[in-house]
Parts: structure tokens; C-alpha cells; sequence
């Protein structure tokens, strides 16, 4: 039997507490959950620094893929049981699902920040390169991997295929609101998948949703909507990313000044601040590593390293106050001049963070990052725009938020002797400026 | 204000997946979490290597720690609404809940047992010895320190104390049971613990339970159970706990061994190989550090050290057989020779490890171990033994149950040449002897 | 010691799916709910006809009633726990609570429109007349059924208690969303209860939410939508109302047709059908006595009695199409002649259904109906309207949405013997028109 | 196409909060739930007086037969999707499956008891005389009623079908355990059914289970424990119970005593008065009418009906005691005559009723209601009783438990003026005996 048609002998569970239960039925998908590059996601946390805020928030992005996929199975049965949906293409959409976060390092959204790096392309490389995972595909067909790796990147030619898995409604949103929401206990996130699995149409080059389903849909948008300001942007998950973004960037001063001393060498991360990263120095990252690392710099010489690997790893964070740039771009600067007279220094301790969120958009012609819109199956046959037919959704599409806070060690400030400067800088943080 | 009184301005809450919320009035709580000690129950988690067997059993002991808190809370507000219950008394509970696991180390299980140590003994230094912990417990009173030391000891004159803490049905145990059936996913694990928390009632040494509440009382003992033999004693979970322990007693050796170069020196263990354990270096270990050489490990030129590094990471796990050293110690005996033949290093590659539980039990005069019964409080104000009431505790009262299982790396004996020797090796283990 | 003050020995408890206690401590309470009154309520259906469409939904008005007192009785508990909070004010909130719902008859939506009546006033009767409940509530205090009544009217000095009771974020539409969610099973209906109670403050003449619960709000206001377009306003729900009322119209009618002899008498109805409504005969209606009267009904001589009857018995109900009745009205004329010659006498058979909803308000002076708005507690202690705070509630406030349906018998069209008057029929309703 | 191979074009659902959607692509099953027969069952609760007890369980047996139906769907799916399994075969399962409880009356349990009736019978009447349901079934093929009504009756030739329906381990009691457990919010009742239809396998004449799933079943087990004695057998319904069968008995006897004249007479009940019952007098049954006739005679002259009616509507139950026949006869028949002395018709005013339960059981030759056992699926293949693999069924396994209550009404006690007589009856009953 060609190796892209074996079947386990017995199907393969694992119990998820989302998706009660995860099945595996194909040795393709067995054989690549048993790669060292895809067990490494279990030790990157799927939301990073969250947990600091949500304690309960500790899960995997090893255990946000394996939902992914279980959610395209299930969507791809369903597609089954109605009409021919070739074989192969199935096993493309499930790897595709499986492996579409394999890049993500630790820490993705600073991390890549700082070292301006791009996960999704050592998803390619991973899925590309001399790997167990690029093995595995091969032995599938000689251009499986490249198939594959265009799907994440969204270039495949089948776009019905590539919607599975990024559009405004695909199984990765669809399965981390709900994962997320359910490690962090918050009562958003929730909405009728089942529903939606069920009145999801293959049709062309997309996946349309019959317009009977269309409350369920607008459940999601809302869900993600609640999601996104009450978890993913929470400003004290925002003032962690903040320290972490410092720490990576002293550490990266300090590697490049001749005269300083580690005295842990960030051997791990030389790569990176050499901007040479191989693939091999990427799969070596790990939250265990950055964790090591941060751990070992609380007892470095530079104050500065070690003030913020200790806070980092004693959760003492930055507070942080409304801050809108444009307005108040004069008490920022004159922030910066008073930190730097209390000895602060601003370049690592005053630091603005930016969150915006844009909930749902129809295509809006010559924009710079075009999305697809949500297509409704009408009684007719006939296809509409999600915003044109749902009151909510129309109410909200569009509606980019923006929010923009300013991050700082309030203890530190406690601390200053000079007490005008300190009652001036209190005063223009809290507003009686 | 005395600082044992002192509330916050305003309520603080944490999300809590299992109890909703997780509420802290309390001075003293609030500062008790925020310091170094209890802030490295972040980077433990709380079932060790359950992970590999169950993906969503991610969550940390901070997690549990501020649930065992949060239900003695609850207990103690039910007390005190129905008589007077002494503020600092209740404070003592609320401190031991909180602190409890304050000694855990990475997992724990298998490092004590390789390093005999006990988590127990780090606890009582943690809360005795010169700490941020016992720096805020000594602002509550000199003694206090002391006090919170023996209730978690159960050596503390209050034994109604001690038993919210350490009994047959305790917060701790109501709090991992609905935990880990949480994060793991599984259906066991439920029981009516609000119920619970209603029936119980402090009496003289112990705290009792209203004889209408003694079916959620058999639910929850039921819960127990099925969590023991369905989660906690899985023997994927057990295959990597062997792995853990033998990577620990191989680099214990090599350290020993003057003739051996460490790649990475094991730094964070030299102690522990020395049994000159300090507590700041007890301190310093976390999940992370073990990660970080494990990690590091697969690289030593020691071909075990490295293999079992290599496996732990990457989760190839040792398979499995039943095993009972009794009947099976010649097949045991002449399995170790058959390896050693093979050239697979038994002491490593043969481990047979045991798991046994007593669901419930009742006290038996003169045994080792003395459990505290449960006694239901029957409406003429008696107290009556639980396993006298219910036929199903009753049924499974003093029920030991133990298993064995022998673990080895079924690919490295699949890999042996000599064909009869790998015959013989697989008949023993499989049955055809 | 006064009965206003008695406690029960023991507190009582109702297992609750929604609340999962509800706790009963007041004697008064707990007379109160074993008055004939309050136990007639677990024969009215809390949603009359949904159990047509959504079979999950049997559930009673005793059950929300009981809801509605537990979710005041936590809000008054929260209340206690900061400030004081009058004894005698807690228990007219609670009896309020109680009691809101006790003038609702069987399926009262379609019977009071026919009838022209009004539940209200029958809650004012049954507080306010010789009843077992007013004899109870007299106990407390001469002028105590009298403040009852008043808070249910809306008429009571202390607007604060009245808005406990009603307004756009009060217990009694806290505990239907979560209650109807429940018991149809639909995945609307939720959102963080736990959370808005903590954040609700009482202050002056309303309560206010502080504005850290601003998303557990929104969360409530987009639930509510859910709730009313896809369970309160489902089209087969409104389907049985129709039919429904037009059972009692037709009954009506040949009440009053002195040449008809009905084989079962109307006893129950006669007073309606004179507008001539007695409380004692108010308070022995019932879905039970309603059920009855159809069942029998079915074998009335009259065919259009026993075929409704029959059908909503039996669920056959009609199909409907869009219909809106201003671009509409002319094919609307022509299908009532169409009807008429056909012999389906239009009267019963061709039905306009329209049903609005509008999500959220804020005060607009000088409307019909004005709505109380959501007032956010600010960080600096000032109070801001919901809709300026929150973009989602904002998009949405005022927007009613008006759904209308036009309800007939496909079958009896089916049954045309003339092929032109059929087809003509069937153009104009499925749009070949 | 045939009959029994229609399929509807477009899938239907129902919503059910247990088992999330119900699905419906058969023809046959979409006619069968529109019967009269059918609808019916939505007018007959599933638990009878329980919702007295717990006021959630307002459910009908229409909502539980279609939730067995849909767990037998989903069995015969898992089946279909390993091995060939007959389309007839299947349908025959899914028809005995919705059918299996339709012939319950109102207050089953007491009704028949009272009027020595069997619902089975009316089920097989249903399903074989001249009705809507038979008139669907006997479309599918002449013999296909015979068939299903045997599978019901468990005389049907293939015992694997009759197995589904009724074992120890069947669809009907996995659908009741979980709904009961859903309706009425208790925490017992929930197993991992999902889990139990992963590993059930046809096998011969039986279904057997996977023996790794062995610890679910032991959950399943337990939940059936707790129902019965939580929730089944709850002191509180029974009161409720033992009124409604007084209530007949009391009609009954009036209807025979040619001296009485009802105000509303019994013509429902006649037939079952004069033990001629035919099957048209049995389908006009359901609560509704019931409820009818007691609110009606709440106002008839004979007292003891009058009471018991008003009792029953208005919930003044009984009180009950423990009460054990044989050891205290004595005492029972000195009852009987103080009861009598001071005016209380013991007939019926004192009343024993007794509620017994076998967790489960393996076969035991000889004995009068053989049970089938539960068997396991090993992993050598062969097939073991599942006592002998599972210590806790073991240990429960064959220990029948029964519980006697003495019902009075107190009320009633505590108006005897005769202070002795008083005294005597209370001490007997509240053991001062």
C-alpha cells in the first residue's frame, strides 16, 4: 500500500479537553506528531507571557496543532460525506493543518519583534529543509512538502484548500478561541462549532456558510472580538512582552559591547543577534531555554540585564497608564528627560505598547492587507457578504480599535529621592498634568 | 492596623478555570504570592510528565497552590458564618493552604526518589528559614512562622486545623481531583464539591460531614479512584518518570566518574549528587533548568546519558509489559542477562516500576500508615464511620491495589541482530514463555 | 421574635441546573413558595410554545421565579458585604424577586393579546387581594404586600430597589438567558453572571456597573440579541402562537353564536370571553386546563376549532414565507380572496406575525418607552453610559429590528383541487410572483 | 426508490441540550416522530412526579426517546464504519429505539401499579394495531411493525439488536442517566459516553465492550448507583408518587359506590376503572389530563379525594420515616388503629412504600430476572464478565439495596386534639418508641 494510504491498524485518540477527543487514523499524521521539530512545540507555550496574567494559560502550541487538525478532519468528513473530496487532497489539508505553526519560537510575538524574524518562514524551512518532518512528506509524494508548505504560505493554487486554514473564519481562530478561553477559565470564547462545521460549504475557491448558520458565525466574530481586548491584548500580559522585548535587547547591546563580560555566554541566541540564524540554532529554542537563560542573567553584572531577568521571572512588572502618542507625544518626551534624570534609564524603562484589533472586514479594494470575507449560502443559491446580513456584524465591520499604553516601573519611581522629580513624574503619569 | 488585618483597597481576583474566580482580601495572602518562592511554582508543573500522556496537563503548582487556598477560604467563610471562628486562626489556614506545596521541586516524584529527598522537609525550611515567605510571615507575629510550619507538618496542636490541609477529604485533594480533570480533559474527576463544602462542619479535632451529604462524599471518594488509576498511574506517564529517574542515576555516575568530561557540567545537581543539598540551590531548580539539560544532554558523548535525553525530549518512551516481580523473577533474572547480552544496559534499559493506591480506608490499629477516617454526622448528632454507612465505600474500603509493570526500549531490542536472542527477549516479554 | 426577622433552623436548598443552589434562609421566602399562587407556577411553561421548536424547554415559571430570587439574593448579599443595607429593604427585594412573575396565566403572550389583558395587574391582584400570599406578606408589615407591589410596578419610591428588578441589566433577564439557554440548549444565553454581580454597585436611585466589567456587559447585551432572534422570535415557535390564538378567537366566536353547542363547554374561558375576569378564575387557569380543552376540542363539530385543535395537539403547524405588510399589502389582499375561494377561510388561516426587538437603549427623551440606560462606574468615580464606552453596545444601541412572517396551512393549499388557484397561490407566496 | 431507503434531502436537526444536535436524514423516522402517537409522549413527563422534588425535571419521554434514537444513530454508525452492517437491520434498530417508551401513560410507575396495566403492552398495541405509527412501519415492509414491536419486547430473533435497546449497558439508560442528570442539575449522571461508543463492538449476540474502556463503564456504573438513590428513589417524589396512586384508588372506589355523585366525572378513567381499557381510551392520556381532573376535584364533596387532590396540585405532601416492615409490624398495626381512632383513614393516609435497586449484576442461573452481563473484549480476544476484571464492580456487584418509608401526613397528626392519642402517634413514628 502507497505510504499516503496506511491506515493505523488501531485509530489513535488523544483526550483534549476541547475537542473531547482527537483522532488519528492515517500513519502520515501519526508519523509526523512523532517528529522531534513538532514535539518541540510542546514546549512553547501558546500564548507566552499570558500565563503571568491567566494563570491557568500554560497550554502548548503542540496542543493548539493537534486541534487545528482535528478541526479540518472533521470539516474535510463532512465535506466527504457529500461529495468526492480527493484523497490526497484531505491528507494535504490535515498535514497543512497539523504543521501550520511548526515555526513559532518561543515567545513568538517579541521575539520576532526583536530579531525581526518571520516564524512563518522557518515553517517553511521546516516543512522545506533537512528535517524529519520534511522526510516524512517526501515519502508521501516528491512535491507533498512544497504543496504543503504553499498552503501555510497561502499560495497554493486550490484556494478552497488554503481557506481552511487562514480566513476569517478557519480552524486555527475557530480552534484557539476556544482552547484559549478554556485554559484561561474566561467565559468569552465560546460559540456553537459544531453548528458551524455543519453549515460550512466547499463552493469554488472557498468555504461559504449556509445563511441558516449565520447566528453561530456571528457568535465567533463576537467571540473573537472578547477574546482579543480581554485576553490577547490584556495590558499586564502586554507589560511582560514589554520586559521581555528589553531583556532581548540588552543582552544584545551588552553582546556587541567588547567590554562586557557575561558571565552566562547567550550562546543560544549569538545567531540572533548576529542576524545568521540557521535552522538548526532556531529548532534549538525552546520557553525552557529563554527561561534558563533568564534565570542565570538575574546574577549578571549589568544592572540592567538583571533587573529585568528578575523581574521577568518574579512577575514584578511594569504598571503602565493610558498613553496616546499623538497628543501626548510632549509628556512623553519630557518623561524621557525626567527618567533620565532620575537615573532611569528610558530606553529600557518607559515603553510604549500598541495593541489594535481589527474584529471583521469585507474586502475593501486596494487596502494593504486585503481579507477575504465571510460568503453566506443563501435559500437561492446565491452567495452575500456576511456584513450585509447580519445586523451585528455590519454594525462592527471595519472598526479598526487601537489602544496604546505607556509602561513603566512605578517602584522604581517610588524610589526617587528627589522629591519634586518624583511628584513630577507621578503627576504627569496620573493625569494631574 | 496590625498587618495580620490589613485588606486590600479593593478585592483582587485571579480566573480560575476550576473555581471561577480565586478571591484575596488579604494583606498578607496578596504579599505571600507575589515573592520569589511562591512565584517558582509557575515553572513546576503539577503532574510532572503526565503531559506526554494527556497534552492539556500543562498546569503549574502555583495553579493548585491558590486553589487549595481559595477552598480552604471558602470552608473557613462557611465556618465562620455559623460561629465564631478566630480571625487569626483563620489566617494560619489560609497561609498553610497557600504554601503547602511551597517545597516541590521538578518533578518531584522521581527526583526524591533518586536524590532521597523529601519536598516535605524544603517546605518546612522554605516557611522556616531565611526567606521572603518567612519575612512576611514573621510581620503577622514571631511565632507564626512556626505555627504555619507544624499545621502543614500535621504536627500543629489544632487538628481540625490540620485536617482542612491533610485528611481523607482536604482542600488539597478536592483541588487537584477537579484540577487535573480539567486540564487533562478526562470525565473523571467531577464531584459536587460545592455540596461538600455545605455539609461540612468543624468538630472538636476534625471536620465532619453532614450525613446528607454523604453521596457526593462517595462521588468524590469514586473520583479519586478513577483519577489514580486513569491519570496519575498511566503507565505512558510512568515510562517517562523511569526515563527521568535513569537520566538522573546516569549523570549521578558519570560526575562520580574522574574520568568522564561533561559537555555541560550538571552545575544546578552538583549538590544534589553530593547530598549537600542548600536551600538556595534547591531554589534555583525548576522545570526549566531540567528542560535546559536535557536538552543540552543529548549532545554528551555518554551514549546513555544522551540516548535517554534524547528520549525524554523528544518522547520516545520506554514500552510497557505487566510484570510481577513475584512469580516473574526468573523470567525478570533471565531477561537482565538476555539484555546485558544484547548489549543494552539493563540497569537503564529494564526498569520495573510499581503503583498502588488504598481508595479509602478507615483506621486500623497498629498500621504503618494511620488514615483519618471520614465520619458522617448522622441527624441524632453521632458521628458514624463513612464506609459504615455507605455500601459503596464499604465495598472498596481497605482495598489495596498494586501494579507492576516492567518498561524497556522495544525499538533497541527490535534492532538486535543475533535473531534467537531477539526472539527469546520477545517471547519472555510477550507472553509466548 | 417578628416574622419578618424569622431564619429557618436548617436553610433549605433547591438543586438549581442554572444557579446550582438556591438558597432559602427567610421564613417568609419559604412560606411564600408553598402557596397555592406560587405553585400554580410550575404549571405555567416559562416559554409557552418554544417547546414546539426547542424540546428542552419545559421548564416552568416556578423555576426562573426561584432564579430571580437566588440572583437578588446574591446581589443584596454583595451589597450587605460593603455597606448597610436595610433588613427590611433586602426582604422586599427578595419577595419582588419572587413574586415578579405570579400574575402570568398559561401561554400568556397570545392569551392576553386576545383576551386584551395584562399579567401585571394580575401579579398587583394576587400581592394585593385575598390570597394566601397576601396573607403572608401582611405578616411582615400592614403596608409590606402594598411596597411589593409597588417595586414589581415600578412604581416604588426607591428606584434603586425597582431596578434590581427591572431594567436593562436586572436578575430577571439575567436568570432567563442563562435559563432558556439552559433548557433549549442552544450555546447563547451565556455570559459572566459571576463577574457582573461583583461589579454591580448600588449608587443613589440605580445601580451601576463599575466600568472594569464593561465586557462581562457586553457579553450579557449580545447574548440577549442571540436569545430573542434565535429561540424568543423562532418562526415554528410563532407558528404555534398563531394557531394558539386563533383557538381561542374561534372559540370565542361560537361561544357567542347562540346556535352552537359546543361538546365541551368553555367553562374555564367563559369569564374571558365576557371580559368579565374574576381572580379566582384567573388562578385556576393553567397549560394543564389549556391542553385539556384542545385535546377535546379536537372532536368539536365546528371543523376550524377542531382543526386547530388538532393541529397544535398534534404539532402540525403552519409554514410561513417572509412577508412585509406595506410593500406587501396588495399580494396580501389578493391572497385573502384567494384563501377565501379556495374555502380556507382566511380569518384562521392566513396570519401576519410581526415580531421586533430593540437590543439596547439609552434614554431619548420624549419616546413612548423610555429605557433606563447602563450607567459604567469610571475609574475617577464619574458615571459614563454604556454606548459611549463600548464600541460593540454602541453599534447596535438603538437599532430595533422588525421581522414579519405571513403563516398559512401548505397542506390544505396542497389539498386545491383547482390547479390554477393553487399555483396562483403558491407564486405568490414562494416568490415566483 | 423504496420506502425505507428515502432519504431527506435536506438532514434535520433538533437541538438537545444533552446530546448537543440529534440528526434526522431517514424519511421513516421523520414521519414516525410527526405521528400523533408520537407527539404525544411530549405531554407525558419523563420522571413523573420528580420535577416536585427538583424543579428542573419538567422533561418529557419525547425528549428522551428521540435522545435514544440518536445514541443507537450514532452506535450503528461506529458499527457501519468497520464492517458491513445491514441498512435494514439499521433502520429496524433506529425505529425500536425512538418507539421504545411509547406506549408510557401518565405517572407511569403509579398508574399502572394502581390499575395493574403494563405500558410494554400498549407499546406493542401501538406499534401493531391500527394507528399512524403502524401504518408508517408497515410501509417499510408488511412484517417490519412485528419486527420492531419484538426487539422492544426482547423476543426478537437477533439478540445484538435487542441489545442495544435493552442491556445492562443500553442506549435507553445512557440517554436517561445523562438527561435525568441534566434536568434536574445534579452532578451525578455524567460518564464519558463518547468514550463507551468508541469501544462497544457487535460481537455475536451481544454488544461487548473494548476492555480499555473498561473504567468508563465502571463511571457509567456509579452514575446509575447515584441516580437511583439521589434522584430515582428520592423520599420526596415518592410522597408525591404515594398520593397520586391514593388519588386513583379514591376514585376508584367512589366511581364504584353507586351512592356517589361526582361533580366531574371520572370519564377518562373509566376504562381503567372496569379494567376494559382500549387502546383509543389509553392514547387521550397524558399529565394534562390528569392534572385536569385533580384541579377539578379539588372541589368534590368526598374529602379524602378533595384532599389528596389538593395536596398533589398544591404540593402538601407527606412526611415519611424510616420504616422497615418486618421488624416492626407491631408497631405498624398499632399505627393503623391509632390512625383510625383519631380519624385519619389509614387506607389512605398511611402508607409503606419500599424502592430497591441492583447496581448491576453478572448471570446468576436460576434466578427469576436473569440480567445479562456486562462482558469485556480482551486484548487476546476473548471475552471476560466485567466483575471479574473490575474490583469496584466487583465489590458492588449483586448487592441489592432497599429502602422502606412509612408516608403519613403530619399536618394532620398535629391537629389531633386528643393529646395522648397524639403523643402515642408521634412517638411511634419519631422513635420514642
Amino acid at each position: 500500500m502507497a505510504y499516503k494510504d496506511e491506515q493505523l491498524i488501531e485509530e489513535k485518540v488523544f483526550k483534549d479537553p476541547v475537542h473531547r477527543y482527537i483522532h488519528v487514523r492515517d500513519r502520515v499524521i501519526w508519523d509526523l506528531i512523532a517528529t522531534p521539530e513538532f514535539q518541540r512545540l510542546r514546549r512553547v507555550k501558546q500564548l507566552g507571557t499570558t500565563n503571568l496574567t491567566f494563570h491557568g494559560a500554560e497550554h502548548s502550541r503542540f496542543n493548539h496543532s493537534l486541534g487545528v487538525y482535528e478541526i479540518v478532519r472533521r470539516i474535510t468528513n463532512n465535506f466527504a460525506d457529500r461529495e468526492r473530496w480527493d484523497r490526497e487532497q484531505r491528507l494535504l489539508c490535515l498535514c497543512a493543518a497539523l504543521l501550520h505553526d511548526l515555526g513559532h519560537g518561543p515567545f513568538s510575538h517579541s521575539f520576532e519583534k526583536v530579531f525581526k524574524l518571520d516564524h512563518e518562514q522557518f515553517t517553511q524551512q521546516i516543512i522545506l529543509e533537512n528535517t524529519k518532518v520534511n522526510e516524512i512528506l517526501k515519502k508521501v509524494s516528491a512535491d507533498f512538502p512544497e504543496k504543503v508548505a504553499d498552503v501555510i504560505a497561502k499560495t497554493y493554487s486550490d484556494k478552497l484548500v488554503v481557506s481552511l486554514i487562514s480566513s476569517q473564519i478557519d480552524a486555527d481562530r475557530m480552534d484557539y478561541l476556544q482552547r484559549d478561553a478554556y485554559f484561561t477559565g474566561v467565559s468569552y470564547g465560546h460559540f456553537d462549532m459544531e453548528r458551524i462545521l455543519r453549515v460550512m460549504r466547499p463552493m469554488d475557491d472557498q468555504v461559504v456558510i449556509k445563511s441558516t448558520g449565520m447566528h453561530a458565525v456571528e457568535d465567533y466574530i463576537m467571540s473573537r472580538y472578547q477574546m482579543y481586548w480581554q485576553v490577547y491584548f490584556h495590558p499586564v500580559t502586554r507589560s511582560a512582552e514589554v520586559i521581555l522585548s528589553k531583556i532581548f535587547q540588552r543582552a544584545k547591546i551588552l553582546y556587541e559591547d567588547d567590554t562586557y563580560q557575561f558571565q552566562l555566554e547567550p550562546t543560544h541566541f549569538i545567531s540572533f543577534f548576529e542576524e545568521k540564524v540557521k535552522l538548526s540554532d532556531y529548532l534549538k529554542l525552546d520557553d525552557m531555554i529563554v527561561y534558563y537563560y533568564f534565570q542565570q542573567w538575574q546574577e549578571e553584572k549589568d544592572e540592567i540585564l538583571a533587573d529585568l531577568s528578575y523581574r521577568f521571572i518574579n512577575r514584578h512588572l511594569f504598571k503602565y497608564v493610558e498613553y496616546n502618542p499623538d497628543p501626548q507625544i510632549n509628556a512623553g518626551m519630557e518623561l524621557y528627560q525626567l527618567f533620565k534624570k532620575a537615573g532611569i534609564n528610558p530606553d529600557y524603562y518607559l515603553v510604549v505598547d500598541s495593541s489594535s484589533d481589527l474584529p471583521y472586514d469585507f474586502y475593501r479594494p486596494g487596502e494593504e492587507e486585503e481579507r477575504l470575507p465571510i460568503h453566506l449560502l443563501m435559500p437561492d443559491g446565491g452567495l452575500k457578504e456576511l456584513s450585509r446580513h447580519s445586523d451585528i456584524v455590519e454594525a462592527i465591520s471595519g472598526k479598526k480599535r487601537t489602544d496604546h499604553k505607556l509602561y513603566f516601573p512605578k517602584d522604581r519611581i517610588q524610589q526617587i529621592e528627589d522629591t519634586d522629580l518624583k511628584k513630577r513624574i507621578l503627576d504627569i503619569l496620573y493625569g494631574k498634568e
